[in-house]
């Protein structure tokens, strides 16, 4: 195992950090290492908004489900799928922007997660933790409004980043023979690797909290896509200018 | 800049491969670091298809509009966005999918974009090269009916990896300065940014096609976003059970 691949799965989300602060250079170091990720026919859809203004973090914070370490975490991003710069590039060449696709809403989509994947590695290689915020779309209109986001651009989580002040285990994930399939989709063994890891997360989450949390994968999937989840946002994403055509 | 750092700013997309094969150990590996990242809620919706067979291979290169590499390269994956697997698990404990929300869409497609940079990361640092290829939604139905995927499964990329038969340069990206922006949206400077980058990138066509390539980023984008997309998108993830409700 190199020191990258040893670097990639030693990941965990970190939610507390030290005072320390998080340099200008590292985050540019950082937000540089996210650009240099493929990007779609080179459209680079991703727009990072740094937020320092505490009162402004801890407004996100709130918005984003009371989730503290917003406000207080070494540096806090905010990933955006942008479109606005594209359409601004179109125009000064005189053509007219095809709003509202699906397919450059996937595209935008793709590419922010790219940067902002290769960005955690590159600050985890400098010694710091992360956390991704998908709260954020809790109430993406308040963030959008806060952000000043043009149409055609959507937050799409945030980015926590910071010295840690824990160190927490590395949770397990599904077997890999459930996640790597051969030639086509062939899923007559998921059902068993899901029950084994159903009782891997439940010890995983039994240890951690001295017994008190008892869960596993199932349970979890049963309370998330089994209800709406955030409901709000095919809306919220029509009124800026991604109407899904 | 520490060697993380390097090899990330080293990234370029390697469409020319050496017939050495890539070895199942070390695709399990790769798709292991991709299992690392960070996912939404735990849901871990990234299911990867690997596909050896020539002919299933060459079909693929051919739908993704004549990718050669799609067929010659070490190995060809296929990342899917898979809310299959969690419906299952909620079935699995009483529950009822709550099918065709966006939310759910954006959280599938960001979990199998973050495990691919994973991915991509830990193949780069073991001397692979790699390219995305977004061809394949060119035509997902078929794609979709190739791998078998089940409902509310879509392809989202394929994955070329192999050992590098060409050493291309690295294509320079915008400033900096265009892509993070503090505290809000500001732009008031980007048209600036990007003509200076429409220079740089102008120049670096003509150097690597020894000036018979004569473009700009702003006229790419012009024939990215001034035109319809894949309109066949909607549709097709409708029919997938991606109604984005």
């Amino acid at each position: 195992m190199n020191p990258v691949i040893q670097l990639l799965k030693s990941h965990r989300s970190i939610r507390k950090f030290t005072n320390q602060p998080v340099s200008d250079e590292l985050i540019n170091e950082i937000v540089a290492c996210g650009q240099a990720a493929a990007t779609s026919s080179n459209i680079q859809a991703t727009t990072v908004i740094r937020v320092r203004n505490v009162e402004k973090r801890e407004k996100i914070a709130a918005l984003s489900g009371g989730q503290a370490y917003v406000a207080s975490a070494g540096a806090f991003l905010v990933y955006c799928a942008d479109l606005h710069r594209p359409q601004l590039a179109c125009e000064m060449q005189g053509g007219q922007f095809s709003a509202g696709m699906t397919e450059h809403f996937i595209i935008a989509t793709v590419d922010a997660a790219l940067a902002a994947q290769n960005s955690v590695t590159a600050a985890e290689s400098l010694g710091l933790g992360i956390c991704y915020i998908g709260g954020i779309r809790n109430h993406p209109q308040e963030i959008a409004e806060l952000l000043g986001l043009p149409d055609h651009v959507y937050p799409i989580f945030g980015l926590c980043l910071g010295y840690p002040a824990q160190d927490p285990e590395i949770k397990p994930r599904l077997p890999l023979s459930v996640v790597l399939k051969e030639e086509c989709y062939q899923n007559q063994n998921d059902l068993e690797g899901i029950k084994a890891y159903d009782e891997q997360l439940r010890t995983y989450y039994r240890s951690r909290t001295g017994g008190t949390k008892d869960s596993c994968w199932s349970v979890e999937m049963k309370g998330l896509v089994g209800k709406e989840s955030r409901p709000h946002m095919r809306d919220f994403l029509s009124r800026r200018g991604f109407s899904m055509k």
